[in-house]
């Protein structure tokens, strides 16, 4: 039986419940993995839970209540006794973080905060640890996912502002007060998170300047396509003149650029520096069970640093015969029939067509097929029959394809 | 006076030799962030060093030779003699990667290798981190950039393989012998490597189905465009009926795919797994200062992981006025002279015109002017002058536009 750690919530909200519901389904695996036993020793709610009961019977706190009050008492107690806090709070540290890094150090406790910048998307985690010395010069990021839903459909479907953010209202995508979303604000907390990870300066809200995406028009869609630009609320952090520029605004993107091709209630972050080029990482940017995921990956990291890999667990077995689209490329003679014969032989393993693409050459023809996903070895059967037929000009070749219904 | 953390570096080749530069480049802000004094101690190159010395005289080693021999002997003897290690070596992780990780945990010292996978993507620190208890299902990846490289040149150029080949060669993004890369071997170490971290399965090189690019033609680039479907060398690892696969073959990708869009020498990994949905990872795949990167960002971590955020450095002043491109939407009276008023003024702040719709609505036009870069201050007095003229129909708006030539 393994030590246990003890771990106590603070707020039961859609984060909150789902870290609660997350931290059971994996805690076999945790186990494994830090060596020590989670355990959930208390859930503060609005109406339930004394917080100092939970603290004293914790060796981290997971602050998922939201808001400055009482949050950051709350947190500042926790480490002035000793605990770990993983918090999902970006108010509170983007007003607050330079007493809460103090406490942190004060007290020798982890502060993580992954969850608080762009849900899953693991930015704080990569300019804490593996750019922990790089000199970085830039960051971009979309880092609200209501707002790049707002535009994406705009951008797509020529919608209005209003009409865009009913839509994500709807949806789930924005909340029935987005305010802080759409004027920019909620943004500008991350990127002075953000900046004070990349820069090691305080960066306080106030210094953030921002502006949202209210006054963005169909038509500026419309020109936008014409100039071949796409736009998003961006937030910019970046050192400039031996200063600091934190801000954010809607921005127009050219095509080349990362952040242009991230659509919907994604958020992407683009991280420059001279060693580095760039790297850029995306993903979902909110939602309870992305939110909690980030959250769990924090606690496991203060639960103890993995200094190397645990042991390989029992053998998976090796899968030789998997299912996938292909794409076949055949040149067959020009006549009539050649078509029925092979979307015979296709069909008699199970492969339908998914589009197809014929062109002439002279006497020949080459033809392009792309099929539904099927098992490989019956494709592959399928065309060692059709690689036999009278009228093939060439040796058939089949690349896969990897289909576009790929968000789970 | 801080603590020393002496390293050895075994290996001075283009990564050997970046990694010394930017060690001394960045070791008073790694002295900063985790209060030890970094001190190269030893280099072993093919004539001169003694690795028995070396090991003596290091609390870490930097492997950084390549080769199974004697690099293998290397990183166990520095292992067991407790010293940390950080490795870019994918061939030996890939075939004796269970025997390395072993010896980690007997030995209780870090075996870290961030730089082994995909450059300076940070995908071994997600995996092993950020996800430690997550249940990963599926991993595609773009692991290779010389192959990412002749794809996007093939599809960009209508080039044939040969000749995008030896534009790689002469741009130095293949080496003269590029027989591992071109036919995937290179991708599958790599994706051993990163099924085993997901998985926790031992996954060997030998596991590992793997075709090249070598018969990709210009006419699957062509018949590729007509379909709407972009052509990548993809690696894959998932779970699949209980066991694994782990394949790496060219694929052809849908554009809304987030693989669709890494072209050039680019490496991107995207993990998928149901808390999180997906998490896409993308950077620079190789390049000596670039793996020299994820290389330091290991060192670092092996150093003393960062609990907490280190004090604030001297505060960076905020710069409130920066430099950017523009869109400037204007309704004016569709009379002449108006653009070459409009063109004046904005021409006396400095701003200069890059590109102009205009479309006419009756007895009014819209114009669409986007300008080059120009202090954010002087374009917003251009506007506030345009703005007064007696032929605007409506206010000036203004977005800002982030320009293409992103790539530092």
């Amino acid at each position: 039986m393994s030590e246990p750690f003890r771990i106590g919530l603070l707020g039961h909200g859609t984060v909150g419940s789902a870290f609660e519901a997350l931290l059971a389904d994996r805690a076999a695996e945790i186990e494994r993995v830090t060596g020590l036993a989670p355990e959930l020793t208390g859930v503060l709610t609005r109406s339930r839970g004394d917080v100092d009961e939970i603290l004293a019977a914790s060796d981290l706190v997971v602050e998922v209540m939201g808001g400055l009050d009482p949050a950051r008492d709350h947190v500042l107690r926790a480490m002035r006794a000793g605990k770990h806090v993983v918090t999902a709070n970006k108010q509170l540290l983007s007003r607050h973080g330079e007493e809460l890094w103090a406490a942190a150090r004060e007290h020798g406790v982890q502060l993580r905060f992954e969850a608080a910048v762009a849900g899953v998307v693991p930015v704080v985690r990569v300019l804490a640890e593996s750019l922990a010395a790089a000199h970085v010069d830039r960051i971009h990021g979309i880092v609200n996912g209501t707002t790049n839903f707002i535009l994406t459909r705009m951008a797509e479907t020529g919608a209005t502002y209003a009409d865009a953010l009913a839509e994500a209202q709807a949806l789930g995508y924005a909340e029935a007060d987005s305010t802080e979303d759409v004027n920019g604000k909620d943004a500008a907390a991350k990127m002075a998170i953000l900046a004070r990870l990349a820069f090691r300066a305080p960066v306080h809200l106030d210094d953030v300047q921002y502006e949202g995406i209210e006054q963005i028009t169909a038509h500026d869609m419309e020109y936008a396509r014409d100039l071949g630009l796409g736009l998003k609320l961006i937030g910019t952090a970046e050192r400039l003149d031996g200063g600091l520029s934190v801000r954010v605004h809607p921005a127009f993107l050219y095509g080349g650029h990362p952040l242009a091709s991230v659509n919907g209630p994604f958020n992407a972050v683009t991280i420059e520096s001279e060693a580095i080029t760039e790297i850029t990482l995306s993903g979902p940017g909110a939602g309870g069970p992305q939110t909690a995921s980030a959250v769990l990956g924090d606690v496991i990291s203060a639960m103890i640093p993995p200094a190397s890999l645990p042991a390989a667990r029992e053998t998976l077995a090796l899968v030789a015969d998997v299912t996938s689209a292909f794409y076949l490329h055949l040149e067959v003679a020009d006549r009539p029939g050649v078509l029925a014969q092979i979307a015979q032989l296709l069909g008699l393993q199970g492969a339908s067509i998914r589009s197809m693409v014929q062109k002439g050459m002279g006497e020949n023809a080459r033809l392009v097929i792309v099929t539904h996903p099927i098992l490989e070895s019956k494709f592959y059967a399928a065309v060692e029959l059709i690689a036999g037929l009278d009228f093939m000009r060439s040796r058939p070749r089949a690349i896969r394809v990897i289909d576009e219904d790929f968000y789970v």
